[in-house]
């Protein structure tokens, strides 16, 4: 189960960056959901590289094909099985890269781990396999819509230019109108800027990315070793290039007391509370209040600036690299960010059917 | 599977704070390891409460019985169950908490998810579960201390006072020579004084844990959602109170440039970097480099200090919490910390054994 | 995983024949159940040996403690652990047998697989290591006696006697009031003076339980590969002495022409077939109807006559058990097919809360 | 994980008889190994309709594109994903169905299991989803053949025309030079008139396939609730239409005495025993002789005759079926069994490699 995410809805996934196509499974759709394919396709576009100058200039269609679990228009409980046809692909690119290991990549751990290494853009260690993550997210997303849970992701922090940490000062319905996806228009020009700066220099940037669900009902995640932070904490972890993760006030709220952090709750006709410090889990299951946390992204690996490294034969060698590359993942890494979150909740949600009789 | 933590070296716990006893089943142990009972009993103690006067006063003598899976001294590959029992419960300290729920506590996500709640001591939510990862980790142990592996916990902060990010800058023998676990004699000494005046005032503090794993094989981890930095993410944010999880740079790596962070090879009759910046991870799979990571902690919700929340009707009321407890819970998360990093390791050790035929 | 069996009601197992404890882990178990222990160690006693003639003569009384997961008589969401202790056991008798592999035992295999063996009784291949499913059972029992669905087996064939295929035919409350748990009084009989005739033979002997359930909900199994009856197959050939599963018409259905077994539905108010030949499952999914199904035990392997085999070094050795065995397993095994289906059917009943949204 | 096969080997299945198309995802396919694409297509071809008189005149082009996980001709651990098109569906066929529930067909039990049915060829419960697991079975293959692991299959009975039990009697390699893939010439022209017979008829019959594993290593399966067998068992009852699975002896061996069946180990070089009543199976793990099973299919419920049932209002109606459907399963079953007991082989293969440090 290497390539398998969830546990009642899962998605298996497969395909490498120069393959043939990339694709998955999803299995535990609920039965009777309308599949939007206008809104999945829309969804698979986001993480599309060539939106902006941003990003790289490299053009993927990606179109995705449903291939089965759906009838007249409504999921029927059967596993979709789904792919992404690989049409751009330059492995030329690649040619001067086969013998080596570039810095900071999974070439190196690769080639020990299974003795053979697909070279070939990064093969599996791509950030292209996110392709079906994104197909993943955008059906858990539709189940989820009925369900009114609302899953948003934005970029709020690139290099040293940073939002402020709470999220509810800015409007997020505005993040998808800038291109580094961050709901804060002058900071947004502030990273494009940099970003810019950074991609001319043959340069990389990292940055944070910071996730909020909204209408969460109480009582998902498991006591034990599933916390629903510890579910989300490894989707998150799980993205390319991430490095940390933290929920609530996360490493801020280490120098706090619990005088000072505790959420009170108080009378009211629902459950309220005074704060939120907590970020809408406690003991690991979701309280009702917004969920919020925090992922950070280092800059990418791939600089196209000449590198010392040695190759496969343990050798100094020199090299640049060839292709086209993101400057900065973050942008993209959005939608991503948000896959993974609405896969997480929707598997938490079943999960949750399940504890009483 | 909601308390069952790992694949191939699985850890299946039980037991509540006052229940009759805590214990588990460890599955997948290899067979042929000597199991050293005076260790795993002396891993148990490290995590017991009444160590000092920075945790509670609870007398906890916690005597692990190791009852199957062990023959001659040896593992022979069938499971380990074992139990813990709870001797020293004082269940009355909880009767003015059955109503009401604490805030930042897990009394209500329990209430509502379950829909009945063992209230006393916080049941199931207590970080006295924690008493098997203990036993779980120290078998761990045993079989990576075989292999040559070695992993290592301390306190690199508590409230605002914090060591030098980096771990080579300690003498990692001298950790359990402190009562907060703290390889920094005199950081030691004034983080001790901190908590000192945080548990006379009935408060709580927080921090951060460093984790280092030394030894770590090339290869361990899965490419796709099990990268093994995300498993170790899950397996520290699993531990009560844990807010947030980083490895290699982290947050503030996100500050760098690519061409600042990348790790670079070297010729060498063993592969060699100039930097570790990774953490000695790379695409989810270790290099064989040290792995190295932290883990937030918030203060503790229980404060013994009067504190306004709800009833389970919904009425506002005011308590005070009665009990032991421990104002920090740093010093006692380091052998848990460890606990769940030596499981994760050896799963990905076992798992990686059936990559090739 | 080895050692676990289901997906959301799991029993976690642990023990051997002569260590220090049995037991085990319910995870799943759902919140608010009634845990009547009486109940469950009334199932336990079922499955002990010493009841009448037919079984071994060995004394286990056998006492199962509950650990955690239940709280003022109910079941609170969280694990159930238990254990049953080893009392009575004459690890003496086996000390001949230490260098030596019994023939149709899982000696040889046991000692190729892990390199060590605990030899004393079996170790963890002994047929007392279904303790655990007996508890895990009666807990599954409690939970669906609330939804309506009841469990019964019973010895069907003892050697050449058996009784009729069809379940309707018997009087099922007659089952435990026969040493052998055969509905047929008089069949019974001939069962009795069968096995009495083996033992007195030193020798043993299989047969067949049949296995009823009924009150199945419609919907429960999976369409792909966790058919109903593929996991209750499952379930069954991992009783020690299994050799063979089927249900509905089963091996002798395969003569039968499409149009005569087909299951013909007819007008009513609540759908009604007009046969039962699938067994109540159609596609791997309930279907309403009562669920049958039989199981094969080989006579089992300790016969108290001198046998050949080899030692560990492969010579040639004759030896003759000692100890206290059944002549056969039937009787005892009664109940653990209960107990496996009983987990079966919960296990899918929780599954299928989380087909829907 | 509703459609996932294994643990470390894995199958993740999709696809419906008239969808898009089926296919999967092989994950844990061990890195090196040559990926004969032929070999796969012709496993492939094997199940297709249309082969004989025998089979429905269905033609099934089913050509697999395999999608990813192969570079350079060799599997590179990376997840392998596949898809065979669905060319040549008359859903017209199965319009006057789309309301009514066929006797012994999934439609009512998927209907309320799920709310919501494709009724068209049966959607997922059609025996056409087996093409994934024949390219899941061949790839598993392609490994085991590196090991000396052979696995074969025939036809050993169909209605009341059957083979000896002893597979040691036949002459493997003549299985696919019948239609009906039985090694007996004589018995393989009684079936295959029979068959037509029963065709004619517009009925169906069942029957009985024998399946043998030879070369397969000591060691292999788990003792406890995953015996080897037992798992077996599972694979094979999940076919479509099986009803029944024994090893070794299986029923047959009930009426034997423990004298009768035991198995002598003999005193020789390596492990030998004078007979093989065990099926090549002890306590749940292999020995290293043959392993032999059967699987009972039943008559396929689809019948070319006019029969009664109820319609999705429970009213009463007469309907007869249109389409093209196979008079008997088995031939055309023979691959598949092969397919399910290559991958559990591979698959516990892979498992035991991580039994020891």
């Amino acid at each position: 189960m290497r390539n398998t995410f969830g546990n009642l809805f899962t998605l298996t996934s497969f395909g490498e960056s120069h393959g043939t196509a990339l694709g998955g499974v999803v299995d535990g759709m609920p039965a009777g959901v309308e599949i939007d394919l206008d809104f999945i396709q829309k969804e698979l576009d986001r993480r599309r590289p060539g939106q902006s100058k941003l990003t790289t200039s490299r053009k993927e269609s990606d179109k995705v094909e449903l291939l089965s679990g759906v009838f007249e228009g409504k999921s029927t409980g059967a596993p979709i099985g789904f792919i992404v046809r690989n049409t751009n692909q330059h492995s030329k690119d690649y040619d001067n890269m086969c013998n080596l290991f570039r810095p900071s990549h999974a070439d190196y751990t690769y080639f020990k781990k299974f003795g053979i290494r697909d070279y070939r853009g990064g093969g599996r260690s791509s950030a292209r396999i996110t392709v079906a993550r994104c197909v993943g997210g955008a059906l858990a997303k539709l189940a989820l819509r009925r369900l009114g849970i609302e899953i948003k992701a934005y970029t709020s922090q690139v290099g040293h230019i940073k939002l402020a940490k709470d999220y509810r000062k800015y409007n997020l319905d505005f993040i998808e109108q800038t291109p580094v996806r961050c709901p804060d228009k002058e900071k947004a020009t502030e990273m494009e800027a940099l970003i810019d700066e950074v991609k001319t220099a043959g340069d990389t940037i990292g940055g944070v990315i910071t996730g909020i669900i909204k209408g969460c009902p109480v009582g998902l995640g498991e006591p034990e070793f599933n916390k629903l932070h510890a579910q989300l904490g490894a989707a998150m972890l799980g993205i390319n290039a991430a490095k940390g993760f933290e929920y609530g006030e996360g490493f801020d709220g280490v120098t706090a007391r619990g005088s000072e952090q505790n959420d009170v709750m108080t009378e009211s006709d629902n459950p309220t509370w005074l704060s939120n410090h907590s970020g809408g889990i406690q003991g690991g299951i979701s309280n009702g209040q917004d969920i919020y946390f925090r992922v950070a992204f280092k800059p990418v690996a791939t600089i196209l600036q000449p590198q010392h490294t040695v190759d496969i034969d343990g050798k100094s060698i020199t090299f640049k690299a060839q292709g086209r590359h993101d400057p900065c993942v973050l942008p993209r890494a959005v939608p991503i960010v948000e896959a993974m979150a609405a896969m997480v909740v929707l598997d938490n949600y079943l999960l949750n059917q399940a504890i009483k009789l």
